[in-house]
């Protein structure tokens, strides 16, 4: 039976778990893959710390470089993350003749166009299942099974530790720096939680699905991108009256000309599944042409579930070998000569349903003239709410509207903004919600 | 660029969705997957419907010997429906080294052993991704995603024709007949609804799931089946009061020895996102060693979705040829030399929770004698409901059990229906409820 040996670079947490996989799975996955898969090497600075996995003598050492030079090595598996040394030990490997595989999508998002093209000259795969969605098999389904489809949007949710805080607020009425620091005591959040509770995690993984999904390149820095820390229970409780519940959403849609793409809190109806995601759970739902709409649901993060995707990644790249097939699978869903340069539309441009909700002195005449102003912005009020609950000496209005331009609602929320009848910065989150009239 | 020749053999409603994919998306196609797939044969004995596919001169015709005799068809795509002509032409098709394409679940289940063999004595692929789930990437998820996973469970929807019904009496409280007769108006169940209400087509399914999850040979026959028609509006009134749903699931266990496999109509907790899956619409959710619990949902029927799935299969099997790679994933997920003989468990020793539901005359005595009989079969009452809606005379008794052995409770049912206390025989709804305690 043919032996593919593998070099693991970084014996961090999903390196481990992939350790653990190739180690005690080694069996399962001849039988299934038809080829037994040899960890040859686990490369990392750290060589005493024990991770609860038994590596044969030999396997562990601290030189990335050897890895990368050693001509029996056949995969290269890029687990140590970041943006610097990652990305030179990836473009080395490459040019080395290795195929390689990452979860790594900060430097996919940022460097993945690069680092693709360079895997395509060199005739060898980039695989990145476990970058996006973690064991959900995210790739794989809008590379192959959705092939015959054009995808008319997807909307998800990617980031575990701000769908936790958010199920958490919801659940317990906390504020959001309560439920963040439960979060942490966990380990479902990072010591410093800025990029995930900020939205940009989130981002780079729609900045990947985009590119699979129109059959562009990989373009991070268009997307809109609005974090979780200004959610408030009092938004939920709202929220929750009107039938919705509020998600940190990848949302993005193909607009013919451009692709809307944006991440921010947004309200849901409750008749959507992935309304009732909670927990670190993730999700996703691709709308297709001739699918319709396929939703896939699990864990996003974590050791196990993010070894289990590149797994995954490694039993393809060896069935490829198997039979010489190079790269199988365009790296970016479509051959490199066909990807298209499609531009991600500015958010001012962008038409959806809002909520605001604006902290207003209780004094006649309030209502009138937010509602005067909205109204010189086109923007079209669905209903009022003025729920009597004082806080901070002003009372909270809530206002739903129909579809409305995001150019208009930033202008009126300005000038809303400055009257010496509203206190506070209004709050503003979007609704996602198909089934609402224009 | 290369082209790949295809003959579809069965112009019938997925036939034509595929033919419409290949013909309206060919250029998408050809970008995404770098080869020109050219239908170059339709046959039907009907030469003369019209089905709104432009067919380009030529291609329809009525001799399906003619596709498979034909040395430049590449892809037979079976899309006839049956186990006679379409496993006749299968075979045919395979032992000219073709590649075969099949939505048929029925024969799959019913022969699919016999034709892998066969196809893989001929080096060629039976891709049969749309047979199960329709759009959703059921087949590829469990043999290529999961393929580093040990899956100890499986639980779905697989079945839109009774989820449909499900959801319509759950909804509106019409009995079964009511729900059953709006379906077929719509087109969601066939004229004779057997196949889909009594549990069978689910059965199909689960038949072929179970060999790629255990890495076992199809066995349909072990798999205990039971449809919906006999769900009443009461029950699923009284399961909402408990926090359920009635849904016809399959349900499949790795009890190690054996599988334990089963479709029947079950509760489920609200708060299990399967319970929310109405109307057509399938999902499933698999429960693996290291990705946790996945689940994916979509549409698993209907012409545009099932088309969806075999056009994968077809680009598939395309990159395959491009690269030489023959059969690149064992079509029972398993060498076919690792495939195991593992047995299905007899029903009678599945151990699960209990709804009961007696029609039982209102005398003084009578609860006493049914909870003895049960307690002599060592099944345990969680809670009893007498809730005084007369149903012909009779008073509804409801009880949930602990977990109990089947056998004990189809012997005690037995004892209890004899009792001249109750009038009619005892509902019996399983349960599958992880978060009960025993």
């Amino acid at each position: 039976m043919k032996k593919i040996n593998i070099g693991l670079l970084g014996f961090g947490t999903v390196g481990t778990g992939v350790a653990r996989i190739l180690l005690e799975e080694r069996d399962l996955l001849r039988a299934r893959a038809g080829v037994d898969l040899n960890l040859k090497y686990v490369a990392d600075i750290d060589l005493t710390t024990d991770r609860g996995v038994a590596l044969p003598a030999g396997v562990l050492i601290d030189d990335a470089q050897r890895v990368i030079h050693d001509p029996e090595v056949d995969i290269v598996l890029e687990m140590i993350g970041g943006k610097g040394i990652a990305k030179d030990m990836m473009l080395a490997a490459i040019r080395k003749g290795k195929h390689v595989v990452t979860a790594n999508k900060a430097l996919l998002a940022s460097h993945g166009n690069e680092i693709v093209r360079e895997a395509s000259e060199n005739g060898v795969n980039l695989a990145f299942e476990a970058s996006t969605g973690g064991c959900m098999p995210v790739i794989k389904t809008l590379r192959e099974s959705l092939v015959g489809n054009r995808i008319s949007g997807m909307i998800g949710i990617l980031n575990g530790t701000c769908n936790y805080i958010l199920t958490k607020i919801s659940d317990e009425g906390c504020p959001f720096a309560e439920a963040l620091a439960e979060a942490q005591t966990k380990g479902y959040a990072e010591a410093d939680p800025t990029l995930d509770v900020e939205g940009l995690d989130t981002a780079h993984k729609l900045a990947i699905l985009n590119s699979l999904a129109y059959g562009m390149e990989i373009n991070l820095n268009d997307i809109y991108v609005e974090g979780i820390p200004r959610i408030t229970p009092m938004d939920i409780e709202f929220a929750s009256e009107f039938g919705y519940r509020i998600k940190l959403l990848a949302i993005s849609k193909d607009k013919g000309e451009a692709i809307e793409a944006r991440i921010h809190p947004t309200m849901i109806p409750f008749d959507n599944l992935l309304s009732n995601v909670n927990g670190t759970v993730n999700a996703i739902t691709f709308s297709c042409s001739a699918a319709d709409d396929i939703l896939l649901y699990g864990r996003g993060a974590g050791m196990m579930p993010t070894a289990s995707a590149v797994v995954a990644d490694i039993v393809d790249l060896a069935r490829n070998m198997l039979s010489c097939a190079g790269v199988r699978v365009p790296m970016l869903s479509c051959q490199m000569e066909n990807i298209k340069d499609i531009p991600i539309m500015p958010v001012e441009d962008i038409k959806t349903h809002y909520y605001f909700r604006f902290a207003a002195l209780d004094r006649p005449g309030v209502l009138s003239k937010i509602a005067g102003i909205l109204g010189n912005h086109q923007i079209s009020i669905k209903s009022v709410h003025q729920k009597g609950r004082k806080t901070d000496g002003a009372v909270p209005i809530v206002m739903l509207t129909h579809r409305a331009v995001e150019k208009s609602v930033s202008q009126a929320l300005s000038k809303i903004t400055a009257l010496d009848v509203v206190a506070d910065k209004p709050i503003l989150i979007r609704i996602e919600d198909d089934d609402r009239e224009e």
